[in-house]
């Protein structure tokens, strides 16, 4: 097999077999292709595309390029079946953060691994390492024993799982070609099967905040996950969700923390309760711990009205060294040296809150990085507020921006001045769910 | 600017700038792109193609990425303009050798670089070459001396001219981009510009032997080739010609310098009698020399019945090295050690010789190279003793393979076998020329 013939194949528009799929990751892995070659079948494959075959047979070859994490021990009677969860990313995306607390509470053994954050705000890691003495750095052995011992833990993605997609998407970023369905969706699935998952319920985002723009290309992403999944015997859901407009009131690290430690506590808004229940009740029922929505809605009621779930939250704290005070005063997080408000200049309803503006905003605060070495200011942020369907007087705060540099929060004011729209019509209620898959 | 932009804009379809254009050559040339991501940026021009400007654009920046040839110290008051002549290569393409004497017999002066073949036989270089102390290794100013005195020279393209060609051809070859219409146009056309023509002829060849497979196509490409010159201020004819059989009867090195001398003498086939007058009607008249085709053929019957043009090539053959004797006694050029016959199973016509075939049993005998460090055996070749049209009874010799290795030329008797169609029927005349542009 010569990899210049692969090219020439995909290039054809012809499928690859199971052997030449492997050939074409193990000559990735090995240096028997060059990236030049890789490059240009990428580029073949983003106009010529994959079969679900062709794409299943690759998001394998990539989990096979590495480790993978046997979660086996974590399977109890109770709950045969690890589940996991992920989101393509969006701006105030904190689900994750809620999300894991209610399952433990709800007898689901949760061992979490997840990425650094690339983009306007840090990940899930950046944002619990907002906490003080939080660390993930954590050995799988060490995960496995401290989800055994307190129900749920969550560490730093090894970049010894899914090497091939590490390589793949390097290449992918440079060259133009990361906007091809099978290659996004081999590189999410590769990654969530690597790290032990049974299940995995996918958040799968689309709007001015997302990189999908419509609902129709995120159904289209969000159905061959799940299929690829299914033809490599997992079961996915995927939940096709807006991201036109910030998720919550909180934009940042410490202060999207702060506002899961208030959702723990009752204080919700309506967006976030949504999608937090309908995820958590997919993965209720899938495992079996829940026979239908209402009961798995009723059940993660108990766990935040009884503060079970906020007691899983504290344990997973004090499990990773963090210093538990936090979640009882907040004062104890980083704090900024600034806050700024954004005043309304007019009355009426919040209509729109652009989430690219505000994220856009916020990475000009310091909440964010581009680089994977750029250190991020984890005091830095916006709060909203004010959120959509909200009546504004003129001269009351919609917005309040949290600082360490005044310069970049003037530029940061008038991205967030330009992101919010007031009606004077009252605006109808959101649904935040575009379709369940 | 950015690389991977100018791939994404690309890769959806736009229109480069001629700035952006020379950006692309540039980074390829000063390493500020990588070979990865010139690669992309090929597959993607392999799939949303470039207009003309950007194609004739391209063509310029690749001539300007390294030195140009200056042959205006040859232009004469008869013949103003430095003529030139491109084959996209066919099997037994000897007409270079036969049209550059007949051309400086008429008056213009010929200073020809040509390139090392790679491929079923070697190119005229390796041709010429096969001539015992025939050398082209000529430096510029040597080359233009030589036309000074003798009225012709030929010698090895040098790699200083059109530096980006030779990377991006590199790159192609290795990631299935070769076949691009304006990456081929551009390449063939960098390189004519930057040798000094002020005219060229190219000879477009289609079928079983060429690269291209239809006339269709080979017009395609023509028109590119035309279109990109006019654009760059040059005036270039293509004629379109049938390269689904061998040219003549002779395909390999030595015997296709023998079959050039014998033309010379006035031993002619009909398709190389009718490649070779075109092409150098279209010149004689391009350059102002003959005023009519029908004034220029006679002017090339004059030049050969007369020897004048053999004259010229003797010239040739004594300027650049060469020992003139083989011009009367072949048995000068490298003698093979074997010779193998084809004889006719059947009466009839010869209706078809697959040119593919035939060159492919060549390269078995060793008379082509894959590498450009691979050597070629001058002395191997095959001689067609019957061509299309012409009649054989059973047991006729139909062609002779020359060879070194036996073994080998059992193998490629088979293919040359496979080669010939023999017919009841009388065979019509051939047309070689489908189109001239």
């Amino acid at each position: 097999m010569r990899f210049v013939d692969l090219i020439d194949k995909k290039k054809k528009g012809f499928e690859h077999s199971k052997e030449e799929i492997q050939f074409i990751i193990d000559s990735l892995m090995n240096g028997n292709a060059e990236d030049y070659q890789v490059a240009a079948w990428l580029m073949a494959v983003y106009f010529k595309g994959m079969t679900l075959d062709e794409t299943a047979n690759f998001t394998k070859a990539i989990i096979d390029s590495g480790e993978t994490i046997d979660l086996s021990a974590l399977r109890t009677e109770n709950c045969p079946h690890i589940a996991d969860k992920h989101s393509t990313g969006g701006v105030g995306d904190k689900i994750t953060l809620i999300l894991i607390p209610i399952l433990a509470a709800c007898g689901v053994p949760v061992a979490k691994l997840s990425g650094k954050g690339l983009g306007h705000t840090g990940g899930t890691i950046d944002k619990l390492e907002s906490i003080p003495g939080f660390h993930t750095d954590l050995s799988i052995e060490e995960l496995i024993d401290k989800v055994k011992n307190t129900g749920l833990a969550i560490c730093a993605q090894t970049k010894r799982l899914t090497p091939a997609d590490g390589k793949l998407y390097a290449l992918r970023d440079v060259t133009a070609t990361v906007d091809s369905v099978p290659l996004i969706a081999s590189s999410v699935v590769s990654k969530k099967i690597a790290s032990g998952a049974d299940y995995v319920v996918l958040d799968v985002k689309y709007g001015s905040g997302a990189f999908i723009k419509t609902p129709e290309e995120a159904c289209e992403l969000a159905q061959w996950m799940v299929n690829i999944a299914e033809k490599l015997g997992k079961k996915f859901h995927a939940v096709i969700t807006s991201m036109e407009q910030p998720l919550g009131r909180a934009v940042g690290n410490a202060i999207e923390v702060i506002e899961s430690i208030e959702f723990l506590k009752g204080n919700m808004t309506a967006d976030i309760k949504q999608l937090t229940y309908e995820m958590a009740a997919l993965t209720l029922c899938e495992l079996g711990i829940c026979n239908s929505k209402e009961e798995a809605f009723s059940k993660i009621d108990d766990v935040i009205n009884s503060s079970k779930a906020l007691e899983y939250f504290t344990k997973l704290v004090e499990s990773q060294g963090g210093n538990k005070i936090v979640i009882d005063n907040y004062r104890f997080f980083p704090q900024p040296n600034y806050a700024f408000q954004l005043k309304a200049e007019n009355n009426g309803y919040i209509s729109y809150i652009d989430a690219y503006k505000t994220a856009y905003a916020c990475k000009l605060l310091g909440a964010g990085r581009e680089k994977k070495t750029d250190s991020i200011d984890y005091s830095a942020g916006i709060y909203l507020n004010k959120i959509y369907g909200e009546y504004v007087s003129q001269g009351d705060v919609i917005a309040t921006l949290y600082a360490n540099d005044p310069d970049k929060a003037e530029v940061a004011m008038n991205y967030l001045k330009d992101a919010v729209v007031i009606s004077y019509d009252q605006q109808p209620q959101r649904n935040m769910i575009f379709r369940i898959i």
